[in-house]
């Protein structure tokens, strides 16, 4: 374990470790016969998912909730330091989580060298840092209610670039190397916007922010179907963040979230085109049954999560350059956030493992010969192993938790925050 | 007019409306010159609109938002006597919504009879009352957060269930006929529910409930498909809607609010269906192009809400004994709410103006001969018609204004408002 | 095995089991430990799945088409009884579908009595009866280009009613105890249909085949959002369905197709509704993504799966007292038929096997508590648990083949087909 | 009108208009001095809307199908002769198709020259010519059953380049001036199909379609989510039509079919951003209310086309240079497709002078001040005005008739048809 400071009781973990791993250890060697009978060497496979990171999402830590109503946690998260510590616990827990993603200003602070000692101490890196245009902040000079980066304003398109501009400036004193860009720009009402111009102001917003990266930074254009806006958006699509990103450069690129299609999408596919196109950003993971219901990742479909692994996998495995970014991004409403910012993390990395399993010259080889049903067969095998040893062995060697659910609730972490971090108030809704 | 107050002055109506006077006497004229070629007269189309009232949602004159942020407008409602008279304004110039649907707790006051005489005063009375489940109230003894009438809490529901009865103690102060009962109860992950034994608790919470209806009352049932529960909610759809409402008894009926269906779903057909079973509540109108965006009725899809007036129209020229009620249930997060809501009101009675026009004995025997050219003429001729100064005369005859978003704007209302109501501060989100 | 004619030469199965059978013995062995320390006798969950059967439709083992082409297989069924040979391979090889579900009139033969006999030899019984008053046949008086049971011409409608007696009397036959009633009634246009006379028209239609049910057969009503009609259809959801069941009586029940809902719709949570009210008749198992795509059951969504077997096995567990009727309906248009029908009924029993690992007790108590995190566990503890070795056994116990797809390729049944059945033309559509 | 050769007597249009031209002459009257009040000169919006045209599919005016059954109607053409006769009816009739959009080889003749002589008699011109690479024809060397211009064999990718080829030439003789691509190309099953290669071999291909076309060609793709491929499709949406048609080259654009996207899609914002990218080859128009149902255009959601003919109007009106095409593309399963066609390019020409009232100078400065509410009424002005009347003049001045559907009926023209041209046997399905 890199870090120097535990957050959690180290004997305790290896204590609830100590039962659980005969059992661990029998299924481990079980799946090694297994896989060794396909041809695969389960400790190459181990490395690879120990080399595996998911980032979290520092908003992530508190309790979600919907336009009707929030109903808080307990000892939920009063500013970026507790939010840190939340996934400190996370990362020391379950080792798939090495890096924390700000919102800003959500995460503002007065000392950002002592917040990232504070990280390294805890064993954490910051990834992509998130801008907000899409909340009016108290004291703004111009709201965002129309728009920000695409606003007719030309004032309102400048504080918006100037919040971009100081969030870079930000995650440069993090070690950031990207800034994730997504708005809420759009219309409720045909005619309430110029479709055309509005992408226009946004591309040329966007611009003046992608001139102020860092030679090594990425921008990541995230696109959304609806929500807020509801009638339309401006980045609706993966072809409209396409166009965007090519207009920009070769530093901007396209971010998928899960959530943020039209119903039936096969968003696998469009992760193939954008992996075609060299302007894959990377991922905000979750799951959705409707909408953007940001669910736990693969909590309801976790045989498209493999899916997109495939692509990822595969693409790989072809030499593909690319080097995608991979985030949580959900709300939890009626979880301890940390367990399902653990569990997601898990379920990532098994698709992630499961992914590693497809045989892929087999795979070639039904392709060319259209043997639909050996190749479906061939991701099925993959997808059908239960790689839990695997995962469970990937984690307790680099210190973590066999069973990190059950040993956070052993640690009483949660109680812990319940007792130091006031409650903070839910909303009563009052918007229907 | 029956208010014997005027929240606008009566003579800027007039002033207004003269401005109008002559084109719309030239359209009314013309319009009834071509109905008359139809068979059709104007008048007694006039008489049926004239006749037509939708109920405004108290908490609609509010602006509202989404989980990601509220940009609050000018001079908002502080309170239920401000809502109110942002309803009167609304009932003055449109004269199309002379109802107020309250929402408790967001609703109370502490003396109901000056409501029900501050109402009496400005021409409004009361329709359906809404209870609230969905949201925690400060100094709550019982959470709703994982749910409420179908709670695994016995003592919970029964909290639940006192509240509305409540509401319909208030209801019975105001001359409300009717409760709607919405619930956010379900789920966000696979087995975090049983839906057959939350479906049981509902039913027996819902009975309780029943119970408590004066005689002349009705129980109006609300389903959605989503939102805020996001794998499962406990009334989904029509189907368990009906399915409860068959259960509860004859005064319990089933609420269609257009915005709470799966995508693609054919409203219209399921308002026939719920005519036919006899369970037609009414409805929550409103628009929606990807859930339940709560947009303006009609704003999107202005041929589904006439197709929804064409099953009403003709249930009730077939004699079919129905009874809805009619509310507009929407969201404002970018206009003023009072221009939205005249606007709706108006577009909802477009609708209906334009489904008495269809030639119904012409429809008939095309859909018997199975003519589906001819049956779909017969719809869209009723549709394409500009009813526009039909709908300003009735307007204008009972002493609303021809153009009522126009006059509302030159009377300085919102102004007004700004200057005496304090702005609401917006909600920063923190959800994502 | 029970029949006593051999269509794959057992001493081939034999030979291909022989290979696989020390991985399967050790699997099993794993597998059966596993499950073990979770307190679950693999024994006992071996019988209840060896006990499981899911009916094939004889339509199946024909490669299907789209309206733009159908690209001809080889060696496809001239005949019902080429059908019934392809289906007894199927159960030859995988032992989990004794049932075939015969079409009318595409299934139409001269002896029915033969028929019988040569499906007894070959290990096979016949489960629902399916009409067809979808599609015109040579000679019909009357066409149902605008409706068949809900017509607006009564011979029309009495026709279809007649087809459907006629489709009781040969299912009495075979010793069928069903009949499944899917039309495709409904309109292309706004206004082509009055609703709820046709849903009237479709209710004295089935009444009058409800009324000729022998007593111990069940019908059962197929909802359908669309397609073939793409305006409206006359049981459009499983609220119609119901409806209509409700209406006809206690035989009459509602069969889930898992292609024919709105997108995003729950199916669990429908058939959890259908059996607590008592009229959920069985399914028709397939995979979507867009539509009625009629893709192989468990293909895209295997987890959705799962989660109806879910609901199945809860209220098997609780003593709820109901009997699905379980058949596969699914499109080939790129596979060899015969694989993918028992590759998606080992899925299917895939699905049910995973089901029976649920630990009840444990989901009940979290459920109670609304542990949603511990509940969802609990289901993807079973579903992530590969019963690959335990569907292997019930097959090889039961004569089949350890490895059906690969032991099906190596019995060169398609080629022996090929050669005795000539090639059927493919349309080339003219449909766009 | 220009055609020398009169397929309806020129003397019963005379005859119907003469009945009707009292009420067009007065509304029209009416309708000019409404538009002269908001300063439009409904003479020169006559002038724009008489200069409008949209292709007719020559598969269009037979009566379609689905994959369950084909119901035929009478005298449906037998070839592309009587095809061309049933379109020279509906531009005579109609006089807003003067063009026919063939398909290859549904409409091989023997004779060009004589097809394209019997054209110009008959006032019409040819417009697109699409190709057929989604079925197999009698003969055929390779099949097209798992792909075409993406297929893994280079053979049948060779093929289907070559049908291409034969495209363009047969188009060069009759005066085309395009090729419209679209291919079934996909997967079923998840693995069928390598993404990126089956795009990349796609794009090879079509590079090749691309170098053979004549100087003043367009090359336009089509995309498709899905249908008849029902996991993938390889030109699955307008990003992929984009990435597609930009590697191309300038002559490569990307053609919108209404019925070809998601479900909620807001597909007038792709039109903007094709036309912003210049990639706007045009339009196949029909309407839809669940998938690609190929309704007739506008008849379920006209205010959908009028905000699509919104974008074209607003991109002329602001000197956007573009060129789009116009065809129908429906499917006539329970009308006669030529009072379809008839109706359908009438609901267009609405749509397009619908779009030419809007107020844009008005609607620039709303949009410029973010007000919602007059910007959407602006549009909605324009929509609800029923510019019946002028629709009648554009087509009654040009020879055409007033109610071109019941002129045709009073014409006969079906009934001689059905006299000359013999019945086509219906599809009895045997695909469910």
């Amino acid at each position: 374990m890199s870090s120097t400071q535990h957050l959690i009781d180290p004997a305790l973990i290896a204590a609830e470790n100590d039962k659980l791993q005969p059992a661990m250890t029998s299924d481990y060697a079980h799946l090694g016969e297994q896989l060794a009978r396909r041809g695969i060497d389960i400790e190459a496979v181990r490395a690879r998912v120990a080399g595996f990171g998911v980032a979290i999402p520092s908003w992530g830590v508190g309790t979600g909730g919907t336009r009707f109503a929030r109903f808080p946690g307990q000892g939920e998260p009063r500013h970026v330091f507790d939010k840190l510590a939340d996934c400190g616990v996370i990362q020391q827990l379950g080792r798939a989580t090495p890096t924390v993603s700000l919102h800003i200003p959500w995460d503002t602070c007065n000392d950002w060298s002592e917040l990232r000692q504070t990280a390294t101490a805890w064993g954490l890196g910051f990834d992509a840092i998130n801008s907000n245009t899409f909340s009016d902040q108290k004291g703004q000079a111009h709201s965002y209610k129309f728009g920000s980066l695409s606003h007719t304003d030309a004032a309102t398109r400048a504080q918006a670039v100037e919040h971009n501009l100081a969030c870079i400036a930000i995650g440069e004193k993090l070690g950031s190397k990207a800034l994730t860009v997504w708005v809420g720009d759009g219309s409720n009402f045909p005619g309430q916007q110029h479709f055309r111009r509005a992408f226009d102001r946004y591309l040329d917003s966007a611009r003046q922010i992608y001139a102020a990266l860092p030679g090594d930074w990425r921008m990541m254009l995230e696109h959304k179907i609806c929500e807020p806006a509801f009638y339309s958006t401006v980045i609706q699509d993966w072809g409209s963040s396409f166009l965007a990103a090519q207009t920009l450069g070769p530093k901007a690129q396209c971010l998928v979230d899960l959530g943020h299609h039209a119903p039936n999408v096969n968003i696998e596919l469009i992760v193939a085109r954008l992996i075609a196109a060299g302007k894959l950003a990377g991922f905000h993971f979750n799951d959705s049954k409707y909408g953007d219901d940001d669910l736990d990742a693969g909590s309801v479909s976790p045989y498209r999560l493999f899916l997109v692994f495939n692509e990822l996998v595969a693409a790989a495995h072809e030499g593909v350059a690319f080097d995608p970014a991979y985030m949580l991004d959900q709300s939890h409403n009626v979880t301890d956030p940390i367990e399902s910012l653990i569990t997601s993390a898990v379920q990532v990395q098994r698709s992630h493992a499961q992914a590693l399993l497809v045989d892929r010259t087999a795979l070639d080889a039904a392709q060319e010969a259209n043997d639909a049903m050996t190749a479906t067969h061939l991701l099925k095998a993959a997808f059908q192993t239960d790689v839990t040893p695997l995962l469970q062995r990937v984690r307790a060697d680099a210190g973590g938790a066999i069973d990190p659910v059950a040993t956070y609730r052993a640690s009483g972490w949660r109680q812990k925050c319940a007792a130091e971090r006031p409650a903070v108030a839910g909303g009563t809704g009052g918007i229907v």
